[in-house]
Formats: structure tokens, sequence, C-alpha cells
């Protein structure tokens, strides 16, 4: 038997898990990421974590494919991380860095685009091999996988779909310097807002307007009891989400879209309301996309990231 | 030597050209596209040409890699063209019927797409094995290619960026049948479109007023004349291609945007324009992307088309 791992960098915790080659996983396991000193220790103790698995398990280096890594941050493919601010690092050659480290081959990424190729190979998007995953948490992120293969771009940067403008007349400002953007609408946070724009601006009378702090699961709650504050937003974020497709899907024609994040936790309401307004904005030559929920939810990560160095 | 044929099928004539394997073009002529009856001889004439063309040169069929061609219509990636208006055809399968017409290999691909790639290997592209081609003429077309390679999307519809929608409100309709497409204001006809609608609602004097037909031209044309009407509407214009590419890259993250079709042909004050509100809507990370103008005109189908075979 052959093994890989995947990791899953993030900003608090590293999730890492072993494979078998054909994909099943064995384990899985979680440390801190220790951002002090620019980030310093994260891959040392991502390397002393594998090692101390490899050796408590008897495997020997020569069963082990090696390594794929999700990193929040834009890569290269060559593995290189420009710049990673939730990690404290400047630029990192993450894959010599850690084959230093390990002895072992590794493989880079970025997360949203080795969740994406987690999704593509083991979860939803399974069969598909042109899909985008959109990740509508407390941002909005993509990854994109074509003919099975992951996206970079030129600089790492493909699939930064939630900084695309949805609309040019937005007066406040994203999080990215812009106005407009995707996330500011699409987003957990940008749902919140669009409710709380809704009720100042408007008299009705709502659910939410009893709560202290509204959450994008109360907007969806809200709805779901049939409060018409909360459906008259979702019906703004549905036609949003769905102008966002559907300019996604002009330029890529891909054969699925499987919608992940903390908002995707809305289920099916979410993929019924994003059909509602599909029609009126994507080209009918790529309307054959289907839409999905993402079905492995924090493991994407370490599915794909294991996916890059299997292949 | 070796010999490969590059076909740019278009809906009134058909452009063939000959290339030695370097991809260097040997000869170039042309031929009607007779549309009549569904389209029937357009295939048969195509191959009755190139056939004619090989034997009057003395060419052993084992000297030719074959025949790429390019065509007005989506086309996947085992060259089938669903359909095509402009031709008159149903599904055809075009790359088993014109290998049947001529005993050559032969690989399809979408007109715009192997424009690109044209473009990519080339012309203004070269060097840049991640770059879109945006194509400015009567509509807005597009071609992606991604690793040197085109990309076709799931149903051969990747790349048709001009129906990407810009503008949620706009009122009027598109030729796709959509409302606020990119088509609509990045075009020759959208551009005629939005200074008519500008002379209509203001009543600023301007040079255009004196025309009885305003064309794309004249609205360029007075603007490096100074006239502040045509000086504003492509004001608007630049904003609104801006807004479009920076949406494009924030998808694909390429590395050059090469911009060609007859709106192309304003130049520098085109590129620079646009360059003047790219930094309103563009994701920084995707920010590196050069512009360019298309360098090989008309003969861009041809060369992409060679390439298709020559890979």
């Amino acid at each position: 038997m052959h093994y890989g791992f995947g990791v899953d960098l993030g900003g608090t915790t590293v999730k890492i898990a072993c494979f078998d080659d054909s994909g099943t996983m064995l384990t899985k396991w979680e440390i801190p990421t220790v951002t002090d000193n620019n980030g310093e220790k994260i891959l040392p103790d991502i390397a002393a974590s594998v090692r101390s698995y490899i050796k408590e398990n008897n495997i020997s280096f020569e069963q082990i494919h090696g390594i794929g890594i999700g990193v929040p941050g834009a890569v290269d493919k060559d593995g290189i991380v420009a710049g990673c601010d939730n990690l404290g690092w400047g630029r990192t050659d993450v894959q010599k860095v850690l084959t230093e480290l390990t002895g072992l081959p590794v493989k880079a990424g970025n997360d949203a685009t080795v969740a994406a190729l987690g999704e593509c190979w083991k979860g939803s998007g399974h069969g598909c091999d042109n899909m985008v995953l959109i990740t509508l948490g407390t941002g909005v992120g993509g990854g994109i996988i074509l003919d099975g293969k992951p996206l970079y771009g030129t600089r790492g940067a493909a699939g930064e779909i939630g900084h695309m403008v949805l609309n040019r007349n937005e007066t406040r400002v994203c999080g990215c310097g812009k106005r407009g953007c995707a996330e500011q609408y699409c987003s957990a946070t940008g749902i919140v807002r669009l409710a709380k724009d809704y009720l100042d601006k408007n008299a009705a009378d709502s659910s939410l307007r009893k709560l202290e702090t509204i959450t994008c699961k109360d907007v969806f709650d809200a709805a779901a009891g049939q409060d018409a504050v909360a459906k008259e937003v979702l019906e703004q974020v549905y036609a949003y989400m769905a102008e966002f497709i559907a300019n996604i899907c002009a330029v890529l024609n891909p054969g699925q879209i499987v919608i992940g994040g903390g908002v995707s936790k809305a289920g099916q309401p979410l993929l019924d309301g994003i059909r509602r307004h599909i029609g009126r904005y994507i080209y009918h030559a790529a309307a054959n996309v289907e839409f999905n929920l993402a079905s492995l939810g924090n493991d994407a990560g370490v599915y794909g990231a294991v996916k890059l160095i299997l292949d």
C-alpha cells in the first residue's frame, strides 16, 4: 500500500489527513496554526506532525507519494506563495521548504482551488471535469477545475470570483478596496448588510427587527418562517447570485457549479432561489450548467490537497 | 518538409492557408461560403479546394499533418458543432465529415477560440500562455487560451464573454434575448447606440449631430477631434470595457488581454481609455494583466486553425 498526505492550512488550525493511494482517508487530525514571528513555525510544525505520524505507523518513505497542501493565498504553478497576511508570510516557496523539512515531494495550491479539486474528485462535483466551487462564507471565494485540473492563473489568482463587480453603482467599499464586488451581496456578511439596509429603508414589520444582532442564518430562518422582509431580501440576494454565476458561466461554460461555505447550509431554498433568477442572466449556450451543494464540508481541503500529489 | 492547412470558415467567405510545419504561411486564398440548402456545400467546397491545392503543388499526403478549422459556432472538444445559424447548419460533426472528404486528419474549434490561439501563437499574445482575445466587432466575442491550449468548456461555449451581464438595470434587449450584456456597450453597435442615446438625452452641441448616420468610427474620430460629447460617450464605453475585462480577470487571472475586431482599430486611445478606468474594477491580485491590440488581423483564424492540427 502507498500513502499520501493532504494538508489544509488555515489561519487558526492545520488539518492533516493520511490517505491510501485510492483516495480513502485513513486518519485525520489537527494542529494549531502558530502565526507568531511571521508564521515561521507553521511549516516546521506541519513537517514534525507528518513525520511523527509516519514513524508511529512504521511507514517507509518509499511507500509515500508525498504531501499536498492548500494555502490561504495566491499560489503560482511552481507552488510559490506570493504572500499571506493571515499567516504572517511574505513570499514563501512552500514546496521547497516543506520538501527540505520532510524529504517528501510536495505540491501546494490555493486553498479554495484545492477545495474545488476535492469536491470534483470525491464530492458533489464527482464525474464532472469542468466545475467551479463557489464558497459563500464570511467572504466569497472560488476554485476552478478544468479538464479535471485546477486553474491557477498567471499569478495564482484565478478563481478570485468574489471580487467580480456586480454593481458598479455601489457606494460602500468592499474589503478589497473596490466597490460593488460579488462578496458584498453574496457572502454571509453581505446578506446581513442587505437585510439591515432593507430594514433601515422600509417601515415594514419583520421578525428581524426584534433581534439585537442579525446573522445570516437569522435571515434564512425568518424567510423560512414566511417573514416578508426576509423573503424580499433573499430574493435580492438570489438575483445577485444568479447574475454572478451566469457571468462565471459565460466565461467558462462549466458543467457544474458547486456551492459551499457557511451560507450553503441554507440548502435547497438557496439552490431554488438561484434557479428562479438564473434564466434572466445566463447565456443560452452556457445554460446547461448544474447546481449542487458542496458535500465534503471541511474535508474538501484535505481531499483536494492529497489529490494534488496523487495526480 | 511537412504541411498543414488552416481554414477560417466565415458566413460569407472561407479563408484557407497552407503552412509549413514551423508555422510559416506559404499561401493564402479565399473561396465563397455557399450557405444554400442548409450549407450542405460548405465542407465539400473546402475539401475540393484543399485537394486541388495539394494536387497542383505535388504534395504527397504523407507530408500533410492535416486541416485545422475554425467554425462560427459552439464546437465541443470532439469537434462537433451543435448548430450554426449563419451557415444554415444543424448538428454537424465537422471533423468526421471533412476527414471523409479529404482523407486527412481534421481538428475543429470555435472561430473566436481559434483566433485567440492564433494571436497566442504568432500574434500579440506571443510568449503568454494564459491569454484572452476579446473581439469587439458588430458583436463581442472571446477566445480563451490557458497553458497554451484553447478552452472549450463543457459544450463548447467557453469564452462567450460578450454575454456577461454588465448592467442589470438595462431595459433594452440584447440579440441573445437578455438585458445588459457586455455586447450592448462594448461592440461597435453598442458604442453607436450609447452615442445616440447621449445625443437624445442631452442638448450639448456635437459634430455627431451633423451626420445622417453615425458609425462607431465617427464616434472615435469626433473624440479625437475633441468633440466633448463623443469624448464623454467613449469614457462611458471605456468604463464598461474596464469593468468587463476586470470581471474576466477575476475569473481567469490571465497574463494578457488582446483586443481585436473592428473597434480595436481605434488603437492606442482605446487601450489608454480602458487603462484609465481599470483600477476601479480590477482585483489587485489579478491586476498584473497586460493589454495589447491584436496584430494578426483577419489572419488570426487561419494561424490558430493550423495550430490546432500542428499541436
